[in-house]
């Protein structure tokens, strides 16, 4: 009998990105690894699903690991739901996203494929984490954030997580004596301050390039921002039900 | 000195679809309207953006109102963006979002472009609304929304909303005389049970349809499913602080 657990590994950086590899060897540390991941890189995607065009899936051998893998044409959540109703048929016992190239704390959960990958599996009722460490780079260095991606994944074997509770787990750049521990916190209140960059294309026609800014207008010590400027893992947890329960007493009031 | 509000308008279908046209006519009686919506159906976007490639954003004429257009090739929380920081360079009074081609309740809102681009708005600081109509059809009856509509978008402008709330209103389809009035909700409990369908193209190489069907979890009367299974326009207050509050304190005696 096999009690190991199963595991479903994606990401959005794509099925080849150094971070999902490092994800994947630390889960087949652990458990039975799936890989279902994307063919091309879904950075900034949100929660977007694949409706108007037809999606590929295919078995691929990446690297000599013990993982079976198969590369998707789709979004990050494509990728999950894939994975639960088409390749596995069943509910694997966790979902892990990432290891992202770059931060998903404060508001960028909202924009992040990394974590609509993980508040996929979440609705489909699979206890799921999505990890991202805070460099953009693509030879970022994974290393001093492996043992606490195990920590965090063994715990949630472990403990469990409720129905409709996600994780959102994010890694200070910083070499591992570095890191002073993990830190459960909220959502931090930050923006983006958009610039587009305008140019003009050989024929004559303006277009965009979308770019901005950062901007963290909470400083509460109980805030992702503010772990991770203090060299702690963040960890929050995300639910997907958005329903602003503090307001709906004063909307009844409005007499609609 | 014109004092009526400023009126960003957007949607998911694209800015030609009947949805938008109506919405817009709807807002031409309450302020001045600025279009920025995307020049393709966007439908299932999620609050995906526009990171890696180039955005076109044009003026056109759709119709003969008074309203000031613009087609722009992103998805809808880029249009929003691009409002805002490029082509008004301030923020609007309100951003309206729809009038959208089928339902955005219970889980939906996740996966809604509609939805997202109010979402953006209310990131930016701005109140916003995102209203759908329970109709795929392209030749939707949208009239008897109208009145509606423009009750809520008034008491929006009236009551204001706080910062990080957004409004999600759905119709029922139904003849006006028939819908019993507006309900104060909050998101029901549904998923989404996929069902890929498998195809072979001409090249023998095989490819996927996403498909499924939605299955309602929750039978509470304060839900929004159940307001628009029983004639109700629905009303769900938003919030984009993802966090998970109430499981704070378990997640902290986790000892992670």
């Amino acid at each position: 009998m096999n009690d190991k657990p199963l595991i479903l590994v994606t990401n959005d950086d794509g099925i080849t990105a150094p971070g999902i590899r490092e994800l994947i060897s630390i889960m087949n540390e652990i458990g039975d690894v799936i890989v279902v991941a994307p063919d091309s890189p879904q950075s900034g995607m949100g929660h977007a699903i694949t409706v108007n065009s037809t999606l590929f899936c295919n078995p691929v051998n990446v690297d000599d690991g013990p993982q079976l893998e198969y590369s998707c044409s789709g979004t990050p959540a494509d990728c999950v739901k894939m994975a639960v109703s088409e390749i596995l048929n069943k509910k694997p016992d966790l979902c892990v996203s990432g290891i992202n190239h770059g931060s998903n704390s404060s508001i960028n959960v909202i924009y992040s494929g990394t974590m609509s990958a993980a508040v996929e599996a979440g609705i489909e009722g699979v206890p799921a984490i999505g990890f991202s460490l805070l460099d953009y780079n693509w030879d970022a260095d994974f290393r001093p954030s492996r043992e606490f991606v195990k920590k965090i994944t063994l715990s949630v074997l472990e403990n469990k997580l409720p129905e409709g509770v996600v994780l959102n787990v994010n890694i200070p750049k910083a070499k591992k004596e570095a890191i002073k521990g993990i830190k459960i916190c909220r959502q931090a209140h930050g923006i983006w301050k958009e610039d587009f960059d305008k140019r003009t294309n050989p024929l004559g026609k303006d277009y965009y390039w979308l770019s901005g800014k950062f901007v963290n207008l909470d400083h509460g010590e109980d805030t992702d921002i503010w772990a991770l400027e203090n060299d702690y893992i963040s960890v929050v947890p995300v639910q997907f039900d958005l329903t602003a329960h503090h307001y709906m007493h004063k909307l009844n009031n409005w007499g609609l």
